[in-house]
């Protein structure tokens, strides 16, 4: 479907529940309450489901356009979900049945009957713009902020690689309809202190091998409960061990129950992520993978600075 | 001056060197490189001259553009110059002589003979692009990557307040002239070990007064020793204390030698900063001043606490 396939597609319908995706992130959710918005400026109904793994942060977006409990959708549409598997946990009775997917993610397994999926675009938020924009919805201050806040999650405030002169450009039409820049106060520039001081323990206990371009961070159960923190707070936990610079694959080791420890291994240039990962019976990508380990923080951190090691010379890509 | 009569001067003549500021952040140094650059590309002689203070990571951008020992310029210019008592540590012989400057502080002294000021710009990166489409001067990689270093580090990397439509426009427009997109990398998404460290230990021994909304956070000698920081990893180290969510005005003591200490005050809502300062013989704007204080760490810890309580219903602006 091209975009503009897509604008027709949505013009023609009415009676909209929009889903998103587990866990779900900034563009998740600016992506389902700006679609609401701009199709609700359209003269329709449209509404978000729930999704009750929403955190705090991203609740304001869509808590306004929950459905009552007996709504029954004619079109139902999924933001930035890449695939059935991780829709959000209370959408089973909608697997199989999504008529309309709009995403940027390369792995889109098509599951879907209808799809726009752009790869090219930094987040799904780029795709819902143009999207409203060809359906000529105005672009209120509030719409507004919702996109910006999926678009500028999902590149880390126009830093990430994915983006391109486009995501800036859109970035600029948002700001200049009224998303407050001010927001990125919130979404980049503070932080909760059970999240700083759990970092600050990270950080002072980095152990680097590989002469310094790998590191292991760990957050052990002890670390969680002294920092106090929440599950908001573990957010992207494992790019702190990366931050470091000359470091080129990071280990972070998390405990989740008294030795029981999930692993999650990120690399630019050296190292294959996804084969150190599957020794221990995990899996991901060549740059981001992850898999579970039993054992003392000792062995387990052994454990994966000597699968790094058989690793090394391997390619992410 | 006009953004077009400051290019038809730039036009009209030749032989150029270009002044920055002390301790030359990537604003100073990506704009000196890039109307170096760019006058270059127009035919004209231009150099820069060779700030003592630049750090080693902004150094490659302007060392290919420094004069002989003999060069006489015809035409000194300052860019992101506010007021000459900045100007770099060897350039007193151009004191009162700078013919022009290009600048976008609010505070620009009008020091020299001519001027296009634009406080609106969240760089003068940002200037130094439009200056350069008028003359028509072509955009290469290089040019674009000098203008993005210093467009994106002005505003961290379009997260501060000052960033505008207008600033992401020119970013997109820098990324597709070839400005490669992992600069960020470098600049904005890694740290030294030292400076996490440092990080690290600041974090775990922040004060908080004023229930919760304010926070002292100390750098002593030991710590600058244990951690060996380099004065890069010194740079903006002020904005670690500001970064817990919820703290208002923060305060960054940093001991200069024994019983010496640098104080840094910063703040958004709440409390004067040049007030607390003002106490200490310091000064400073009302969100951002210093001063210097003498004694043991609690001594100066305390002695500031107790101004900021005296100030806290003053407003910064």
């Amino acid at each position: 479907m091209t975009r503009s396939e897509c604008a027709a597609w949505l013009r023609e319908r009415d009676g909209f529940l929009i889903l998103n995706h587990r866990r779900p992130d900034g563009d998740a959710a600016g992506s389902a309450a700006a679609l609401c918005r701009g199709l609700r400026a359209l003269g329709k109904r449209a509404f978000v489901l729930p999704n009750p793994e929403t955190t705090e942060r991203y609740l304001p977006l869509t808590e306004d356009f929950y459905p009552a409990p007996d709504y029954r959708p004619e079109t139902v549409v999924a933001v930035d979900l890449a695939e059935e598997g991780i829709l959000q946990n209370n959408a089973g009775e909608w697997a199989g049945k999504v008529q309309l997917c709009i995403d940027h993610h390369p792995s889109n397994s098509g599951y879907a009957r209808q799809g726009w999926v752009d790869p090219e675009a930094a987040a799904c938020g780029e795709l819902v713009y143009f999207l409203l924009l060809d359906l000529g919805a105005e672009l209120t201050p509030e719409l507004a902020a919702a996109l910006y806040i999926a678009v500028s999650t999902d590149t880390g405030c126009f830093r990430y690689k994915n983006t391109t002169p486009q995501t800036l450009r859109v970035g600029a039409a948002l700001l200049e309809a009224g998303a407050p820049i001010d927001l990125n106060r919130t979404l980049f520039m503070k932080k909760s202190r059970g999240r700083l001081m759990l970092e600050s323990r990270m950080i002072a206990g980095l152990e680097f091998f590989q002469e310094g371009e790998a590191d292991v961070a760990a957050v052990t159960l002890r670390d969680l409960a002294e920092c106090a923190v929440t599950e908001e707070d573990m957010e992207d936990i494992a790019s702190v061990a990366g931050s470091v610079r000359g470091v080129e694959l990071s280990v972070t080791l998390r405990e989740v129950e008294a030795g029981s420890w999930k692993v999650s291994v990120r690399t630019g240039q050296y190292g294959n992520a996804s084969a150190v990962c599957a020794e221990f019976g995990g899996g991901g990508h060549g740059m981001a993978a992850g898999c579970t380990l039993q054992g003392s923080l000792e062995e387990v951190r052994e454990a994966l600075k000597a699968a790094v090691g058989r690793h090394w010379h391997e390619s992410p890509l």
